[in-house]
Formats: structure tokens, C-alpha cells, sequence
């Protein structure tokens, strides 16, 4: 019987897992979902392959995996079967059968993330592990104009971790806002055709710096060009930070992004 | 040293908590709050009283407490001081002396509640324990008609618990708002002068029953008044709901409403 390669959307709670990557104590969200589709297909665990590995804590409202199976089922029996194993902190969104060609990471052209910043005095119980938590206000004006010095291509080796892979610190930046979207929140979008490793958290820890003052806008120009990790700002918080979407080229198939998140 | 009576604004995710009253394994709000004041005034722990107890899994936005204490602080050092000793899961979000015949629960003149329903075929790993779920797509409009039949003074023993301890079954409800605010998410919102035991659970999981079809809207009409809790829906689950304020006379001299979720 043939292979037939499968795409899921996923969405997680991060703080529930320790990151997406598989490790030997099996409590990733990669272990997690190829388990649960080991117990659906009664075939061995699948190796599944996703288009952006998330750290500890980071939450996804989007990401995209792909893996093969020699099971035929329809899409949304896919879901919900998929779906009977996963415990509640982590659900499939959609399915689809692809072409083999098809890879979650390779083919994918850009990725979307959100950062969320809680901004008063005092914490919030219900924005616990979904908010990073700035006390002192935020001057959006002064991270607007700092964020638009990242947009465009750049060498972001001042934003890579120490642990990053990948071999080149290029990335080509399509979106940078921040947004005040109430008056204790600040909503930072990112979107890119690749990040580097802990990069949009070190952006944003960046952008803080700024809105609490301590530098003035032009500083991130001045890190980004010196491409110096040391002279940056510390790295944000997991938990205010989201995958919420995953683009790829339409000839894939895939359900179109406005479909997704409300198909089943 | 003269005692001195303290009001408090209280955010929590009740979530992590096993309702609001004090039991001997002391994992409740109430226990955990008296604990943090104990630690913070060096005094034996207070005895604490509440404007409305809280079941197991039900959030607050602003649960308003009193407590009398021999120590003289400022309002600040009492938000800053109470939360040093408090978990991540629930927070002092204002601080005010009040005068000694201030009761947080006999003064309050109105509760206000919102039960938030995820509407749509898949859970929502990022919402459990945060929404009440329903798969089967919900006729708001036929949910506000039957909203519009409990608004006034009635018998709401139709809506009330076993395990009520109130004297009367006789409440006024003065708001019963049905909204869809997001594609997949049912906001309803409640306020009256008090509620009895489950019964915004209660009354949503009627308004529940009808937004699916299986009454018409005229039928919660028929339960108000027949009186009976056996003939109404089931009991919708308390993670969706949320205690958002308690109003209280202006005379206490309590942060006006406006002014109390950013106080600090």
C-alpha cells in the first residue's frame, strides 16, 4: 500500500509541554502528537516534521505538520481521531492529504508570530503563561519606530541564540507592529520568511528596552548592524508569545488561511 | 490599637483553586488569601468574608473581600504586600480602608458575571478551562429571547442548586445579554442584586438548550415558573465563568469602577 503524506494545523498551550522537539522523558509536543496518531493509525509512531520548532512555554494557534501513513481516512475523521489522544492542551485544527513533495518546514514561505505584553503595575492571574509582563509603561510611538529599522533583510545575528542551527543569520523581515490593543496590552506582530533561534523573543525584549526608555529607538538599528548577541537586550519570556500562522504556497492545497481555524 | 477594616479587589484563576471557602486542605482562594495576609501583617490569619463565594474552576475579574487588621499601611504597600506572599494564579488588584460597617458581602448591591461559551466543532487547547464548550452552533438571537425572560424579580428556584443556603429563591435580575463577539465565541453577561447557588450555571445552560434547538425560546419561561430545578437544562461547566465586578454604594468610598482594574 502506497504511503500517503498527511498536513495538520495544530493548536497548543504551550506551558503544558517541554517545547515541540522530541526528547527522551516524551513530554513534547512532538512525542505528544505522534503518539496520539500511533494510537489512531495502529501503525509504529510516525516521525512528524513541523514548520517551526517552539521552545518551552511559546503556544501556537497555527502550526503546520506534516507525516506519512499508509492509513486512508478523510480529513475530518483525521481530526477528531487524532484528536480522542490529545489531551486538552493540545487539539488538530484541520487535516489534509498532500503531495509527497510537500514539507511542513521547507515549503513553508513565511511564518507569523504574535508576542503579548502585559503592561501595568500589577500581574494578571488569567494572563499567567500567555502574557510576558512589563511593568513600567510602554512608549508604543518609541517601539514603532524602532521596529521599523528590523523590516527588509538583514544579517540578525544581534537576535540569535548561542544555541542556534541554522546555517545562515539571514532573514528577510515582511512585518513588524506594535500595537497598543488595550490599555494594559501591547500586541507585537512579527512575520518573516524564517526566524533564528529564540529571535522573535529577543526581538521584542529589544523593543521593551526601548518602550521603557532605557534606549532610544536608533539603538536597535545599532545592534542589528553590529551583530553582537552580547550587546542586546535579554531574551523575553516565553509565555506572551504565539505561532499563529504558516504560509505556503497555494498549489500545495491547503485550506486557505481564513478557512482554517473554524473548518470543523 | 484600633482595629481597621480593609477592602480588597481580588483577580484569580479559579482553575488552579478548589472554590472560593476555607476547608481544612486549605487549596481554596479563601484559605490562600488569609494565609498571604497572615504572612504580610505578621497577625494570625484574618477572618475573611467575600462578596460572592466562587465554586471550584470559576474565575474573578474582581471579587471584592474585607478583613479588620491592627496594622496601619497604605493602600499600595497592601496590593504589594498581600501579592508577595500569593501564588501566580491569583492577585490584590486594589486596596482601600473602608469604615467598620462595610461588609463586602451584605453592601454589595449588585453582581456582575460573564459566562463565555466556545462555539465551534474542535476544542480550543488555548481556552480550557478559560470557556464553556458547545459544538453544535448556537442561534443567539433565539438565546436573547429567552434572556429576555428573566430580567425583573422572580422565583428563580427553577435555576437554584440543592445545596443553596439562601433564605429566599427571590432575585432581581437587571441585565441578561446574549453576543457573539468572535466567529466561535458566546458572551453572555448577567448582573443582578444577588444570584443563588449555580444559578448563572444554571441559567446559561438553559439559554444553552435553546441556542441549540431543543427548546424554544418561550420554555424558559414555562421552568421560571414552574419552580422546578428537575425540569430545567444540566448545569453548564464553571470554567467559562467569570465574577467581572461588584457594585457597592459610592458612600464606601470604594476605586470607582473605572478606576480599579488599573489602579496599579
Amino acid at each position: 500500500m502506497a504511503l500517503q503524506r498527511i498536513a495538520l494545523g495544530l493548536e497548543y498551550d504551550g506551558s503544558q509541554f517541554e517545547g515541540w522537539q522530541t526528547q527522551p522523558h516524551g513530554r513534547t509536543l512532538q512525542d505528544t502528537l505522534e503518539q496520539a496518531i500511533a494510537c489512531f493509525t495502529q501503525e509504529p509512531a510516525p516521525a512528524s516534521i513541523c514548520a517551526g520548532r517552539t521552545d518551552t512555554g511559546v503556544h501556537a494557534l497555527e502550526q503546520v505538520v506534516h507525516f506519512d501513513t499508509q492509513r486512508e481516512r478523510a480529513p475530518i475523521s483525521w481530526v477528531r481521531g487524532v484528536n480522542r489522544y490529545l489531551p486538552a492542551a493540545l487539539a488538530v485544527r484541520w487535516a489534509t492529504p498532500v503531495a509527497s513533495e510537500f514539507h511542513a518546514r521547507y515549503c513553508a514561505r513565511r511564518r507569523c508570530y504574535e508576542y503579548w505584553i502585559l503592561n501595568q503595575g500589577a500581574r494578571a492571574p488569567l494572563l499567567t503563561q500567555r502574557t510576558g509582563w512589563v511593568f513600567r509603561a510602554l512608549d508604543v510611538e518609541a517601539m514603532r519606530a524602532a521596529a521599523g529599522h528590523l523590516l527588509g533583510t538583514h544579517d540578525f545575528s544581534a537576535f540569535r541564540s548561542a544555541q542556534c542551527q541554522s546555517a545562515t543569520p539571514v532573514r528577510t523581515m515582511h512585518q513588524c507592529d506594535v500595537d497598543r490593543v488595550a490599555p494594559a496590552l501591547v500586541r507585537v506582530r512579527v512575520s518573516a520568511n524564517a526566524f533564528l533561534h529564540h529571535m522573535v523573543r529577543n526581538l521584542v525584549g529589544a523593543l521593551v528596552s526601548v518602550g521603557t526608555g532605557r534606549h532610544p529607538s536608533s539603538w536597535v538599528a545599532e545592534i542589528l548592524q553590529a551583530r553582537d548577541r552580547t550587546r542586546a537586550a535579554p531574551t523575553i519570556e516565553a509565555g506572551g508569545l504565539y505561532l499563529t500562522s504558516v504560509e505556503y504556497d497555494s498549489r500545495w492545497g491547503l485550506p486557505a488561511a481564513s478557512e482554517r481555524r473554524f473548518l470543523v
